[in-house]
């Protein structure tokens, strides 16, 4: 199974939950065990985990990572968005999630997260299954 | 194979060499070759390789991650741990090793270590092996 | 397939295309469709995906990561490169890429860099190959 999910964000930058999107998917393919690969196939996004109960933590996130890696004119990069590239290379853009019981293995406040660091956009997000 | 190791951390922020239990899983479990899946399902700890050598390189990456994301209470989260969770979200909470004639191929230097951001805590982690 | 790619790096810090050599060796081994795993066996090096087209861009990453994470004689550990380990921990060590119709898919900007982070240096990335 390989499937792309498009994903319309609506800020520069802002983490879009799509945990619930993953889990239908896998329980779609009726994959019972396996691994569930997720793609960004964007140079200015990323894909993380993390605390899914409290909005604050990806607001702390983001901001941290914006006073750290400022967007701004002082790049080389002319098109004003090399911190979102930066952001992407730190962050990431691809991750592995355990598939058991034809679900996805998360902690109890795991979310899986889009990260977008140059929209507002339509992205998309690539999604494999392997049975295993 | 999915299994769950458990880790008891000792620190609020630690590194803890996991090499020879991921080592001695693929032993038993008797894949000579494949993939093998380790997954934090925590938001406030990652997992990295780096180096076995030397004890000092631990303190300079954990020292760095803190001078660059402190503790403290100047983040929007109130629970006093936002630095763990940006920390996990810049480390990353899953990792793949190559299994190769029954072990995991990892360079001279190199050690897994499951990273605690916010501790001292049991943690678990979550280890998939798949043959191929 | 388990192959070792030789990689010579000629700065202290830099990021090499790989891309095409990736695509390449998928394309031999006849592969329509699976996941490419990539694994950097160093301690301060690393492996990233990013934007393929304008150069400065690699040289913005470097130049914000060596910003954050300077060179020097200031950490513990005592080699002089405890700048080029940390680096590896926040760009990471391995990577997947999902197969489809024997090539590798990714976005349109994106090429696969393999980062020199305490070159120059002759290194090695491992690729395995599984269908699914």
């Amino acid at each position: 199974m390989f499937e792309t999910l498009n994903i319309k964000t609506s800020s520069r930058i802002e983490m879009v939950d799509i945990t619930d999107k993953i889990a239908s998917l896998i329980s779609k393919q009726n994959i019972s065990s396996g691994i569930c690969y997720l793609f960004v196939p964007h140079t200015a996004a990323g894909i993380t985990i993390n605390e899914n109960a409290d909005f604050t933590v990806q607001l702390d996130i983001n901001s941290k990572l914006s006073k750290l890696i400022p967007p701004g004119n002082h790049y080389s990069h002319l098109e004003g968005n090399s911190d979102s590239h930066i952001k992407s290379t730190v962050v990431g853009s691809s991750l592995n999630i355990i598939i058991d019981k034809n679900r996805p293995v998360l902690g109890t406040w795991q979310g899986i997260y889009f990260c977008e660091f140059d929209g507002p956009r339509n992205r998309d997000l690539y999604i494999k299954l392997i049975e295993g």
